[in-house]
């Protein structure tokens, strides 16, 4: 099973983070960014989005983080990190679309203008951050996890670009309960972290 | 099981469509958009980020478009729209991705923006829209359907702001295989129309 991977985004993070907590072999390919591979042809063969990461397993081709978390759970960890209930499946999945939309959109484009200079609002990043922040913060009040009352697929989509908020000149220690929630997953047993990450 | 509902609302579409097409029995409750009952205390208790669609059943309660989708097909269409086996479940989960992070940015806030007068940047939603269709088109020109070849939810994910890109200031009749696509969607047994939607 093969990654295509980049060691600074945090979007191929979140599969290298779940692969370590799984326990899964993942065999990363290091994609050559800085002479854009990954908007090469053979690259947007495989994803027309041009993204990362990438994951083939045999005959599959996946793009999209969440999407291959989603499988790598369902096909080789059971229901651990993924329950197969509906309510507790669903649970996770409205974390994924916070990945996908508010965290995409807050402290990963934080990160994105501060660290590599993309050109999108910054102030309008901030203000996406601390509103999806304050909200996930008032969660975790009341919650140890993100969703189904332990770690899932969630945790790893959540946490990297959370994890990495700093990056982007955003400080998450006024968010009391995030902080100690880093500090949850951060003792996950297979924790791996990523530069950058502060830990 | 009790939607908390908005007639105009695309998101809300989704999950009225999905219900319809697998013969799920949803009562909708009318929010008052208007004066703001979906910022009120009762429904924040609901749902913390403030919007609609919120889903009750029994005990349940759940925010997010894509998270219900999942909900509702899981529990009640057993896995006819939203496959079990790994990899198609997670091909559907791909395009579930895309409707919280391109569509929502792209045909939806152009909609918002010339419909609903939303403070958004509408050149960047016009850009984020023709990026993500020619891509969904060029993935039609090989598919019928966007997941796992066959119906599933990603079709109600997708379909109601494409449907109404229209109202957008948006012409999607140049993507010509999408244009296909939304006749065969439109075509499915039990599909049902929403106020504003070309059908």
């Amino acid at each position: 099973m093969k990654l295509y991977d980049l060691e600074v985004s945090g979007n191929c993070y979140k599969v290298r983070l779940f692969a370590a907590l799984a326990e899964i072999n993942v065999d990363l390919h290091a994609v050559d960014f800085m002479n854009q591979e990954h908007k090469s042809e053979s690259i947007l063969k495989l994803n027309s989005f041009g993204q990362l990461p990438i994951l083939q397993d045999d005959q599959i081709t996946l793009r999209d983080s969440q999407a291959i978390l989603v499988y790598l759970a369902n096909k080789y960890a059971g229901e651990a990190w993924w329950p197969f209930e509906a309510h507790l499946q669903a649970d996770v999945m409205q974390w994924l679309s916070v990945a996908a939309n508010e965290i995409y959109h807050g402290p990963n484009m934080a990160r994105l203008v501060v660290k590599f200079s993309a050109e999108a609002d910054y102030e309008k990043a901030l203000h996406n951050s601390h509103k999806i922040l304050s909200i996930i913060d008032q969660h975790l009040s009341s919650n140890n996890w993100l969703a189904a009352n332990r770690p899932t697929i969630a945790e790893c989509a959540i946490f990297p670009y959370i994890a990495l908020a700093n990056e982007g000149k955003i400080d998450v220690s006024k968010y009391k309960n995030i902080v100690k929630w880093l500090n949850r997953v951060k003792e996950l047993p297979g924790f791996i972290s990523m530069p950058g990450l502060k830990c």
